[in-house]
């Protein structure tokens, strides 16, 4: 099966997401027919169903689990991961696949309480309520109990995107770990920069196009190669200037274990 | 003056370039007639002068630098930071003003060996051979030893770039610690997550999609507004996992590091 199963077959995916947040959202516009058909879209809160439901053009919004269609192939539960198990153990007991849409959860959260296959069904990116994303581009990582589920989830993310992997608990997890390096601690970094040039009287703005091409370096030809600066040239002049501006220990302490990361890896290579 | 002098003047501004790095064929690309014109292009290395000469389209090449044209109205030294008093102190004399492009290095580097005005000519972005990049995007800080010098140098950098600021060494100092933190020390975190990645067999394109979004977010509404995360959830269990999970001293450092960082700056929000 491929995401041309829409055109083999008369029916499309009868899909329900349950949810009404940023990632229910983005699900809702990227799953089209012919190759799936959101039935319906679930949240307590009538105004956020109805708008992913919108959203989706073909879903109604529905404000009672109980009520929800029982016909669907895939039930996508997009709620916060702590949330989850209670959600899916309120679900009306259904034949279709259900997965969730957590990094971090192991899919076993939905074990004791789905009938049939279950899984995780995990798009690898951080969605903007309301701001359109190439869905396309967004890797998806699918987890299954049972090869049903497998295909219908592997079959659903290959209409909505060109990157889909099987990735089992162990996986996703490394997957968020690289995640929090490379997206929340980069992001808490350049809070430190925009620190730093607001006693300058300028914004992190100044720096927008160099991140740009220090980012599209980093994933060309990798960030060893891509890597530049005092750490990486050994400039223990400028680094001693830099240690001496900082004004706290914390980050005095912060630069130096970075610079030793960078000089580290550069001995490595 | 600003970058319609070369219509309200008939003589466009002449630029020698000294040097054929990345930064010298940047800048032979961006200086354009009627604005500014290269009239020559100095390395010892004839076929990198050539290059960089080809690329600014009205420059000759000279690997002699005793015998640069005398009539330019600015010469841009553009080589590493450790050969600019050098290179300048063999340059033939001129009235024109002379400028290093420097993010760090202090314009009395250029004091004792100019004769008349001098300054710094900086553009703050990492420049590639080959690759086209949006000069009037970059950012282009300048400092001057006078006003003909402060002058001239913003009137070339208005003809370049859309962005340009004074900034004395104590700016340039900040802006580079700055892009120190931004750019520098987030490659190396891409570096970590790239090795995580390779553990389960994925490369760091898989994370394109999330970096691009958590840049274009960072830049957008702040970096501490588009926190997310374990740190910035107060996840402790999440952050336990992730401590377990690493397999060096100096890793799992790190990451306490980063996310008591995160945990502070939300906490003064």
């Amino acid at each position: 099966m491929d995401r041309q199963r829409g055109i083999n077959s008369p029916n499309p995916l009868k899909v329900i997401i349950i949810g009404a947040g940023n990632v229910a959202w983005h699900l809702a516009g990227a799953i089209k027919e012919p190759y799936g058909r959101v039935e319906a879209v679930f949240s307590r809160n009538r105004t956020h169903a109805s708008q992913v439901a919108l959203r989706s053009a073909t879903g109604v919004p529905v404000t009672d689990i109980a009520s929800l269609p029982r016909d669907g192939h895939v039930y996508l539960i997009a709620v916060p991961d702590d949330a989850i198990a209670s959600v899916a153990a309120r679900m009306p007991q259904v034949r279709g696949v259900v997965a969730h849409t957590s990094g971090t959860l192991p899919i076993d959260a939905l074990k004791n309480v789905v009938c049939g296959g279950y899984g995780s069904f995990y798009p690898l990116q951080t969605f903007t309520a309301g701001k359109e994303t190439d869905m396309r581009a967004v890797p998806f990582f699918i987890e299954s109990s049972n090869s049903l589920a497998s295909e219908t989830l592997d079959t659903l993310a290959r209409t909505i995107s060109d990157h889909v992997y099987p990735a089992d608990s162990r996986i996703r997890a490394q997957i968020h770990l690289a995640a929090v390096f490379a997206s929340n601690f980069s992001n808490g970094l350049w809070g430190v920069a925009s620190d730093i040039l607001s006693q300058s009287g300028l914004s992190l703005n100044v720096l927008a196009p160099l991140l740009h091409e220090t980012l599209d370096k980093a994933i060309a030809i990798g960030p060893d190669a891509a890597q530049t600066g005092p750490a990486k040239r050994g400039d223990t002049q400028t680094i001693q200037k830099h240690l001496d501006r900082l004004e706290t220990p914390e980050l005095k302490e912060l630069y130096s274990n970075l610079t030793n990361l960078i000089i580290k890896r550069q001995c490595q290579k």
